[in-house]
């Protein structure tokens, strides 16, 4: 089915944690499930390690197929699997779907054991920082005292940061594509519309719409169809979609007249019929709290000075979500620390979304990068 | 009251128009009204008339005040008055609420003759071609033979370039501030789900929702708050607003938590209790059909071949929206033609609102060229 670069068919593992977290908010969370998949095999030093953390709106199934069904397959499939640039002939990847999600990890979807009803808006706002806790002690508990790599994208490049701030012991490298050290007030007014579109839904019931038999799908695909424009590029919109007329000519109303109408509303459409509507809040809070400099009176050269990692920072060109003005603060951070960083920006048409996409020079810089890790 | 280079109090207008308009759908308007203000004193040759082509969200009130409450003042009073750079001393300026609005033309909100019952969805669908024909219809009421200059920005822009090419005959002086020849594919699609967020909302009612006593608010303000990012840049958001905390501290929810989550979301509830939300789809459909060129195999230069008009155009570079790359194939059409064009891109860092904000250059070059247009 796959071809032989794929991991093939995997298997979603669960377990089950009992030492209390307590989160940045004061929140603690007694007990909770984290789902994950690996791929390759742990080598008898334990060095060969990389943890990929993940965005927004994906989760632990990096790689590989669930079923027969091609549609199963992982949401980095291009980029991690045997022979490829983060390959697992070599290493020993784990993916983890983080704390507030909807894939199987403890979240709002989830049974609050102490109602026996899901925790909905009582579940408690996850930060980044809680998060690298919670990878932090996953890893010890799989036996993993220090990753050869932390790799994300995006808020997953806030992850992979935050490891080469709060544990850079454990992780020898750190890669953080398309991300910044910290949200514009742009993207957090963009984060605030869609959380807006989700909250005034009627059908969010103040965040316990599972007791009503209902979900605000109205406003989480507005939320994701106004986050999809922010992750591709005008030009690759323009390239893909232009002025494109399903009909070829003016319909003088409101239903689908441009094909980027169609494209955007089958997305949002999609995503709301699986995605939960509690997690993309928590997210998107996440995204708009991540600042370690905040600590530092702003300043994030202080914030990095006891990071020991080596660090490769990639960014995309066409991407104005997180633009490569934001990947040159964190490069400047680290090289006034006369740290080990390897830095590209890349031309990359996609947007945002290159990070997610083949690109030949993109991959091979991640294969350069990722061959030349000691074990 | 007001300062003196102010026109002070002034009163709308209003004209009931019977002959019937055949709008580019196909739809007739057998009659209309149609408000309008007038600053200024029309010359015995009737050479000085200058027409302002409102956006999105404006109107007819373009200067002055409708009362002594400083807060009626009109939507470009630092361009518009005695001794401004629209110079009221000098020029007979009409500002003038177009077809589908909702301050006092007819629109949506309006009665159906027919019916007795407001238009709501039953309002046909109107262009930019729609206005400027109305407008002209409008001006030759009015005994205007020929504008000594047509001005618009934004969707104002659209509608003086419109007259350029429909009406060069009786437009002497074309001024086209931050527009477009036609919207990207991402333009469009910030303007669908805009609209999306309006239809979807349950108080939207097929668009009935005056017989049923509510409003969509819910729905406008989430268009209005999406709208907002876009007429800022970035770098004005981050200047303006940056992580600034309301209470200085993260408080771990979904209330107003960062300064621009609160603008945005005042600025959404001030817009969604005055404006019409059916008006508010039609002004972004008359956006999305403006592509004059289409008829033209999408070439500009000859879509403006028989235009005789001169023409300033001014963009600025913070504007996103309507980028300056916009504004220059309309230049280049326009020197495609060897038409008397004069052109500024505008270092102003208010983004695509900067046509609205004082800036010296931007007035000193209005100034300027309206200051040479012979009468």
């Amino acid at each position: 089915m796959q071809d032989s670069a794929s991991v093939g068919i995997v298997n979603p593992q669960v377990t089950h944690i009992d030492q209390p977290l307590t989160l940045k908010s004061g929140a603690v969370l007694n007990c909770y499930d984290l789902v994950y998949e690996t791929y390759g095999e742990l080598n008898a030093q334990r060095s060969n390690a990389v943890l990929i953390c993940h965005a927004l709106s994906a989760h632990h199934h990096v790689a590989g197929y669930h079923s027969e069904d091609q549609t199963t397959v992982g949401w980095w499939e291009n980029m991690v699997g045997p022979g490829k640039p983060i390959d697992t002939n070599r290493f020993f990847v784990i993916g983890i779907n983080n704390l507030g999600g909807c894939h199987g990890s403890t979240g709002p979807v989830s049974i609050n054991p102490a109602s026996g009803k899901p925790f909905g808006a009582g579940f408690p706002v996850v930060t980044v920082e809680d998060w690298v806790e919670q990878q932090a002690r996953f890893a010890t508990w799989l036996g993993i005292e220090q990753f050869a790599a932390v790799i994300g994208g995006s808020l997953g490049g806030m992850q992979s940061l935050q490891w080469g701030i709060a544990y850079t012991e454990r992780v020898r490298h750190v890669l953080a594509i398309a991300t910044t050290p910290k949200l514009t007030a742009q993207n957090i007014a963009f984060n605030d519309v869609a959380r807006q579109a989700i909250i005034t839904d009627p059908d969010f019931c103040g965040g316990d719409y599972y007791s009503h038999g209902v979900t605000p799908k109205s406003g989480l695909r507005l939320a994701r169809m106004l986050g999809h424009i922010t992750y591709l590029s005008d030009d690759a919109m323009a390239e893909k979609f232009g002025r494109d007329l399903r009909s070829g000519t003016y319909n003088f109303g409101y239903e689908v007249e441009f094909e980027i109408e169609s494209y955007l509303r089958y997305q949002g459409d999609k995503f709301a019929s699986y995605f939960d509507a509690n997690t993309y809040l928590l997210m998107t809070k996440a995204l708009d709290y991540f600042d370690p400099a905040h600590a530092y009176q702003g300043n994030l050269s202080s914030t990095l000075k006891n990071s020991k990692s080596a660090y490769l920072v990639l960014s995309f060109k066409s991407d104005w979500r997180f633009s490569p003005d934001r990947s040159r603060e964190i490069v400047k951070a680290l090289l006034d620390n006369n740290l080990d960083v390897t830095y590209a920006e890349m031309t990359c048409r996609h947007g945002h979304d290159s990070f997610l996409m083949f690109d030949e020079h993109y991959h091979d810089l991640m294969r350069a990068y990722m061959n030349n890790i000691l074990l």
